[in-house]
């Protein structure tokens, strides 16, 4: 096995069946830790102590990531997808290839205007790849055909919970505008309020005072519990479906 | 195929037995189009600034949905349910033509007084209809049925959900009424703290302060995840049943 | 038949093997009703305004539950289990019948000193017995032993739960103590917070400040995901189980 | 039997095929009871009006868990284990019975300094060992199994949950940052809201004000209940599965 063929296992993610080589995983720590500094970056009094810093690693992640991008596109042609003549610039031109190409544009961008911040996290989606390695990608198959295979399911318990928001937002309108203007005051504020209970999330930074609005806020809230219960239920029988599927597929 | 026959494919809901029909699919845009304007509506500052457009798209949306009723009287004759002699009466008296006409009501009431308002949400319920359109009636016939095999089963834990709901608001009213008679003055009021907590929506108007006091709010928390497991769980467990049966009659 | 046989049909909730019998549905509304009053009645202005009201509706339920109490004692012996010569003081002394006569005393006890309001709420025991009543014994049966089957799994979840309450406790104490003593100045204190979190109730009412507690927090935040999934997990599993060997049992 | 093979069956928690020993249960009760005082001696006051109580205890404590560890090591080369000449060394250099010793120290160290708080948390690791003993062993396998055979699946939804933090919280940092500084002033900052949020908790003390960052916080809101929805999915269907599995082969 010479060089190549050795890099190609390395680098490509799809040329082992199983596991994720060394090199992607170090590419993985690198996605992460680009993210966490872009993250950590808009933090004003962090940017301005460890300036050099983020400047250093940024400089060097391009690097990085500079290096890794020719390796994949000088190995391109191996995988069977991008083989023939034209095979290294329909993989230049694939969308992950693209990807990885705007994953390289942050640090050129805030040399000239500063603000790149978009374009780095944009590497995030590199993880997509990432998570489609190896032994992920079975068990990504499975779930998104088990959510595929009920999303007639799905799409009808979501229509139920918009209708359902948009009901107790009118009644909590109804009810408790006259009280308190400022967040009852019409439907799309009540609606604030409405998701903020339906999803059980309750903030409280609006709350109905009047007692039938209470009443009301409160059915609205039993009400959530079933929308909550709902797509769980039909997810895990789907999931339920998938597993069994695979397991008799498999014995 | 006469006009006749194909406006009878292109606008009953039924006459399908896939897909949703390019008519059908304008008329659930143009109720969805409808509802959001009567929300935006109660917003004042906006309703004010754009009263005119807000006003032709009234009218706009009268004549559509005028047309349409027409056109669904027309051909409903064709569909086996209204043939006959009076199928076209029997049609227009159905539920579903009732609640068509109804929400062509919202524009010539609000000449009169201004005031239509419920009406104009009474359209979300021709949502209803289209949601029971084409691919969606098996997915509903399928949840439906799951839940109501098991309706029992689900009382019993709304049974369990209200009796836990009522012994955790009386519990509070004993020990936090002295100190906060506002919040805890009543099991009523009481009630309204105990819903946010089983529900885990949890607003933060109200709290227990004592120390009993937050010892049984953190009882009636814990006790909360079970309200949410049971039902889900139930669901979980009829879906799966449903879909199973589902494919083993399609095997 | 004679009326001894027709009382004891639709008197004794055993006695029908499907159904609700009208008197005990009867029983049940004013079960509910009579809680409600109970309930209503700790709202100080709403009993001063409507004490009449209260005192006549307590007297009118007191007598319509002694009457329903003398019909099931002379009912009593008709059911199998409570046949024979001391049938009907065994019937007097069973669980259940003690508890109906409980249901009696608060009006008798109001007469002498005006408090009977724990009493007045064990009233709502008497549901649990209608919630046994004909159709729902096969669904509270099978929810039962499907959550008894997997009681280990369950307690096993439950311990999780309270060692992730006292170690994120002990993790707030630990970094908020200093900052927000009222809040986190002791692992019992710290539990309150704990508690809304992990139950993603979220009050709100105390949350913590410092950039490392608030990490901490969230990485709590995302276990309560877990601590709710888990048991969610079990009894959808169990209850699925159940209702599978169920349908085959009736197949 | 002789008294070394009673004790043998009392104490070690591997010796009996069912239940726990009278002897661990007293012991498990101990734990708890150390733990709980380990927890109220934090609150200040509590701590300072009952000083010689909790020094009583922690000696008393201290005595019990001596003795027993000595049981254990005295009875140690009886579990086929720890047999042969070395066994008993083997014993005390495992992993349980060092926690065990380490559940000693915590009193000797307040002899000195006063300060052993965390190692007296750490007696909790030894209730571990008790949730493994008995009846529970089996449920701890079968629960252990089922979420590692689905781990991939497990850490998939955890990543979308990852990038759905990630990305919520960009929204409303570049949405909110302007209006509210401090509460979305940088990304970190915007996280803090973002896991309360997606995790359903909502404490409300930073949300959103615009109407545009309330938009994004609403589906934010929806999305976390596909966030609670997946992972409970999963671990319901791979209880599910788990539990089948179990009961053919009991079968």
């Amino acid at each position: 096995m010479n060089i190549r063929e050795r890099l190609f296992l390395e680098v490509d993610a799809t040329a082992r069946s199983n596991g994720i080589s060394r090199f992607n995983r170090f590419i993985c720590l690198l996605i992460i830790g680009a993210v966490l500094l872009a993250v950590l970056e808009t933090e004003q009094p962090v940017a301005e102590t460890y300036h050099q810093m983020f400047r250093a690693a940024e400089w060097l992640l391009f690097g990085i990531f500079l290096i890794e991008y020719c390796l994949r596109v000088y190995i391109a042609p191996m995988n069977p997808l991008f083989s023939g003549k034209y095979g290294r610039l329909k993989y230049i031109f694939s969308v992950w290839s693209i990807i990885d190409l705007i994953a390289l544009l942050p640090l050129l961008l805030t040399v000239f205007d500063g603000t790149a911040f978009y374009l780095r996290l944009a590497r995030l989606l590199r993880i997509l790849r990432v998570s489609k390695l190896g032994r992920f990608t079975k068990a990504w198959t499975l779930l998104w055909q088990a959510i595929a295979k009920r999303r007639y399911e799905l799409m009808l318990s979501g229509m139920a919970a918009l209708m359902l928001l948009l009901v107790s937002s009118t009644f909590l309108y109804v009810l408790e505008a006259a009280e308190q203007p400022e967040a009852f005051g019409s439907i799309p504020r009540a609606l604030w309020w409405s998701v903020a209970t339906l999803t059980t999330v309750g903030y409280g930074d609006v709350t109905p005072i009047s007692a039938v609005g209470r009443f009301f806020a409160g059915i609205t809230a039993v009400a959530g519990i079933g929308l909550v219960a709902m797509p769980t239920g039909i997810l895990a029988a789907a999931f339920s479906d998938a597993f069994q599927n695979q397991e008799s597929k498999e014995a």
